[in-house]
This record gives C-alpha cells, structure tokens and sequence, in this order.
C-alpha cells in the first residue's frame, strides 16, 4: 500500500477553514454570514502598494536575488530603525510571508525530535510547520482567567528538558489579542540563556497595540544572540496576498542557517518586494490609522461580550484577536448551529472554535476565537447576533 | 552554546550562487562577465503577464484560498488538457514555484530517516530540501559517456531499502538536458509499483524539448497512483520571479497531505495566480517560441564544445542545460580562474562547476554546467571566450 508520510497524517486540517462548506451553504440558503473567523483584514492596504507594482517596468520578472532584493531588504532596515532596531541587510531574510519564516526559524534551531515551547493558545499553523519539521511543540498554558499572563520562570522551567531548543513567544498574540511588554520579555531572555534557547518571537501584529507603545524583542540588548524575529508586511499593511514578511536575527550563524533555506528555495516574489519598498519606509501613517480603527472595533466587541450572560474574555490589548470563553460544553457544535440551524432576520455570525489554537487535549473547548475584521457598524450588528444566537443555542440545549 | 541545526549545516551554499563574489569583483574590474550560471531566462515572459496583473482592481490583497484561486486552478487543468492530461481542480495545488512543490512532495511522501532515490546529477536545491525534510537522498549515478540513460532495473532495485518512499524523476533534467520518454518513464513506474515507492516527476521544463514532444508523467494510466508531479511556470513562461509552480496528483491521500501543507502556509502570492490565468489558458504559442529558440541556443553551445579538445558531451534534449567534461582535475578552480584571472579583451564567462550537482564524492569534479540563457551572438561569443580561457587555463596548468 502506498501511503503518506507521518507528519502529513499528525496534521489536522486547519480550524479556521474547515467551516467553510457550512458558511457556503448558509450562504447558498440566502443567509447572510458575518465572518469574524479569518484574519483576512478587511481593510484596503496603502493604494501606493498597488501604484509601485504597477510602475514596474522591467521586460523580464526574473529571481528575486535569495537574501532579498537590496532596496527591499534596506527599506526593512529604515522600518525597524522607526522602532529603535537597528540591523544590518545581513540581519534580514525577506520571505514568502510571514508563514516561510515560521518554517524557517524552526528549521534553524531544531532537528527531528528536537522540542520547541509555546504558549497555547496559540496560532495554530505553528502546529502544522512543527509537523513538517519533525519538531515537537511543548505547550504551556495560559488562561483567560488569569488574562493570559506568563507563568513564573520556575513554572516554565520544567517544560525545558535536554531536547528543548527554543521558546515561541507571539507579541502581540494570535489568537488572544495579548502583548507582554519589555519586563515580560526580559524574564523569557534570561531563562533562554541560562538554558541555552533560542527565543523565536513572531511580530506580525507589532504596530497593532493600542495602550502601549510597538516594541520589539530586538531592542533588548540580552536578545542579541537568542532572538529570532518571524515578522510580515500582511497584517501591518493589510496585504496577506501579498506574500511578504522577513526572518530578522543578530546571531550570525542563524543568519547563515537561514539563507541556506532561502537560497533552495531561490526567492520571494519579485513585484511585491518592490511594491511594498516605499510602505516599509513610511510605514507609521498607515499604522497608525489601522490600529485606531481597530482599537475601536476592540472595543465594540468587548464591550458587547462583558454584557452576554456567562461569557469570559478579557480586553486585549493587541491584534485583532480575541479568546472568548462561552458557557457552552462544545464551542465547534455552536459554531455548526450558527451556520447550520440560526439565524436572525437570514443573518449570522461565523467564529472559530478555539480547540484547536491549544496543543492540550480538551483545553478551549468551551472558547472562541474573534477576529474583528469587520467594520464597526457591521460588527455591532454581528455581536447582536451573536448574542441572540447564544441565548438560542443555551435554551435549546 | 547556542547552535543552530545538525540539518542547517549540512547543507552546503547553493553552488550556483557561490561565485557571486568573485563575479562582481570582475565585474568592478570592467571585465564583462557573460553568465551562463544561473537558470534564469533573459527571455521576456509574455507581456499578457504584466497586463493582467496591472488589471487587478480590487481595493483588497486578500489570501488566496490555500487550494489555489480557482480560475488559477481551472487554469491549469486547461494547461494540463493540451497534454492529454485530465485533472480536476482537486489533483492541482499551485505553489510558491516549483521549489515549494519539491518540498511539499517530499514532506507527504518521507518521514526523517526515510530514503528517496534520485538520479545524479541533479538540481542541486533537491539537496536543500532533502535536509530540511530530514529526508536521506540516495543516489543513482548517470554518466555522460553514457548519454545520462537510466540503468536496468536490477540496478536500480539494489537500491530500493526498507526505508525507500519515492524515486525522483526530473524530466527533461536540470542539469544535464536529458529527456526521458514514455518508455523509460514506464519502467519506472513499474519499478514504483513493485516496491510500492511514490514517483516525484518534476517536469518544470515539459515544453522544452528538441527532438520531441512534450509529455506528462500524468498520462501513463499506469502512475496515477503512484505519480506527483512538480511543476513551474518559472520556465515555460520565462517568469520565475513570479514564484508560482503547482503540485499535482491523481493520488487523493497524497492531495489531501499537500493541501494541509498549503493550509498552513496560507497561499501562494495573489496578483501572479490571477497574471498567470491566461498564460495557462493558451500557453502553446509562446512556449514554441521559447523552445525554437532554445534549441538553436542547444545547437551553438553544442557544437562550440565539439570544437573544444578533449571536451566530452552529449546533445541535451530539453531544458537550457548541458553537462560538459573538461580536460581539468577541478573545474571550481576553473571557473575560479575564469572569473579571477583569465579576460579576453576585458570579457569572460561564468558557468557552473558541476560537482555540487551530484551527491558521490568525487564525482562532476571535472564537469561543468553550462545555462544557455543568452542569445544566440553573445553565446557565440561566450563560447569562444571559454574555448579561449580553457586552453589557457590547460597551458598554465
């Protein structure tokens, strides 16, 4: 019998997609679907992104070169001096998203059997990537109750055997909407070095804070070595087809691990590093504006929630993300009855079950994730019925 | 310490790329450096690829669904008909180019440890991949002398172990210009089928070929179980920098695992799906183009290095590559020496030694690849300048 490989088989198909036959049907019945399930921004990127692509002009649309095409790489570099970052051209890797540069950093630390920390929940896809790599993710959990703050260094210590290689950290999180500022960071580097870890810190969602300041892990001088940084141009300039992010470290030996995988798989697209050259160097206007717009649909949405009868959240601080416990035994069955059996005036209201955004067996079963892509006069409506949609689902059960 | 992965450092810097420094340093010397090194067309795609793409008009750069955009889809299963091949949507995953194909296939077909039989030379990226994978690449050694023709079976089986999941098959071959045909493809599939073994045909250059015509693994009734087929649009429409390729397989276990892969890194870029639609819809126009062109291309490189004393090649059949044996004990210092020392009134020319190409030791330490992508007046002259520097280089020595 010819079969498929392990890791392809410990692979679950992704959560956030795996309701898509259901919204198509409920769509198909003529039912309007809010879809709060996807961070797929709703909001249109810098029209100056579109206006540089189109101005290539270039008979040919050869490789990228694999380190990055160097006026792209450069304008990575001024982005990050905005922040008070200061890398070399030699400290970035343009990549195919800020997916490839998950792959990547994995790839960079661990081998086979190697094992990594995350804090669940967690963004799932870190679950397929650690599959592909042979990797074995170590979860620690945090709580909604306890608004996602990090366990004490002590507590983290025991996950750390022989075989671990590094601690994920996602600042600001996907799915929680959490961000831990520099002392929190500052207590993950320190037990990173005294056991010898790299520290892979995802920073898609950097500029999206709404009571701090953006910050990056590479600002803090004991990151040097340890810190990797998965970056992407989606989030920030709400571009996710654009296929843009970077892989960014000090440490030159990671640098040089890197480039070898980028070298084998040749380039990132050619036209979009050119188009997104003058947005990564003039990144804070548009920034700014999408994180004000959605600081306000966080509030929108939180403040909808804290008035539903039984539901747990806490106010996030970051992202567009938010984990919200419900009072349910089952959260993917009241997703299945928002898109399957509710409705209200042939409207609803699709959210992810949170299962999947945790590694521990049963956690989340009773959490959605929220991710507020929609505008706040829509999403007023969808948290009105997601409500109604609830108070039917409990009287039911 | 902090070190990165046994699997980074096995892989050695892509052998194409690695003279880049020597080259440039020529090069601010005003020595014309004719690049005969990397696979890259100097060939313009059709312009119908930037017209469509600058025809996008919607405000968003959303994802594309991971399966692909579906007229992207449908697309190639147009491409695909030309062929005689029948996929539906569902047999096709487009990718990041071919490269993300390589190693999406082996990641569903190989756990780490497990074996893959190639056939040496071959394009060096499979290298990469393989240890990214922590899949054991196994060689199977073609010879120029011997036209690159595959061995018997029996040969072939003495390498097939337990741990064995797939034979990869590149055709028409990088590096060496081979082409397969039905026949011998069909052997191979046999082979697969005894043993049970995936075969991973990669026909990035299907319409480049010479002597025949085109032609897909896909068609042989006998490997739709056993066949995935890497491919590009790098190539055939002369636009690598568009970083699209595809996977394809009439296998619904081996679709399922790469599109939990594809899910994971969400999708490939968006404007090049949406550029690439009418490319694929009437490809045949342009790729006869290419192919006329390539071959004369073929025909002057070739006999140039008939013309070359103690040089050994076959004619390749396809692709824009060819093998050559030179009279030296090391072709890396040659092209050392063609970029550091030798100049014919101020130009010269960079190719690629070929040892990196093979896994043996030892082997391809005499051999170059040559990338015919200059037009058919620089090539004449490329040739003369490398006839001119090898005998210089044979004088010295």
């Amino acid at each position: 019998m010819l079969t498929t490989s392990k890791r392809a088989n410990t692979i679950i198909a992704s959560p956030i997609r795996k309701f898509l036959p259901l919204m198509r049907a409920a769509e198909q019945r003529g039912v309007k679907v809010f879809k709060l399930n996807v961070g797929d921004p709703d909001i249109a990127p810098p029209r100056l992104l579109f206006a540089t692509i189109k101005k290539y002009h270039q008979p040919n649309l050869g490789y990228a070169p694999s380190p990055g095409i160097s006026e792209h790489v450069e304008a990575w570099a001024a982005y990050y001096r905005k922040f008070k970052v200061e890398l070399q051209p030699a400290n970035i890797i343009p990549t195919v998203g800020g997916a490839e540069a998950i792959l990547f950093s994995l790839l960079a630390v661990a081998d086979p059997g190697d094992e990594v920390i995350v804090f669940e929940p967690f963004y799932a896809s870190y679950k397929a990537f650690a599959a592909m790599s042979s990797v074995k993710l170590v979860p620690v959990t945090l709580r909604v109750e306890n608004n996602f703050a990090l366990p004490a260094a002590a507590e983290l210590e025991k996950k750390i055997t022989k075989k671990t290689r590094a601690i994920v950290v996602i600042n600001p999180n996907n799915p929680s909407g959490t961000v831990w500022g520099e002392k929190e960071l500052q207590s993950i580097i320190a037990l990173a070095r005294k056991h010898n870890l790299f520290v892979i810190c995802d920073e898609t969602y950097r500029e999206i804070v709404f009571e701090q300041k953006p910050f990056s892990i590479l600002r803090i001088p004991a990151a040097k070595q340890c810190a990797i940084v998965v970056d992407s141009a989606s989030k920030r300039f709400s571009a996710p087809g654009a296929r843009i992010g970077c892989v960014a470290s000090l440490n030159a030996d990671i640098m040089a691990a890197l480039l070898k995988f980028a070298m084998a798989r040749l380039s990132a697209p050619t036209l979009e590093q050119y188009g997104l050259i003058p947005l990564l160097k003039n990144s804070t206007g548009y920034t700014a504006k999408i994180t004000a717009e959605y600081k306000k649909r966080r509030d929108v949405v939180f403040s909808a929630l804290q008035e539903m009868p039984g539901v747990t959240c806490r106010r996030p601080q970051g992202a567009f993300y938010l984990i919200a416990k419900l009072p349910v035994a089952d959260s993917e069955d009241f997703v299945k009855f928002m898109l399957s059996e509710f409705n209200y005036k042939n409207k609803t209201v699709m959210v992810t079950p949170a299962a999947d955004f945790y590694m521990t067996k049963g956690l989340g079963r009773n959490e959605i994730r929220i991710a507020y892509v929609l505008n706040v006069k829509e999403l007023k409506e969808a948290m009105d019925i997601l409500k109604r949609g609830l108070a039917q689902y409990l009287e039911k059960k």
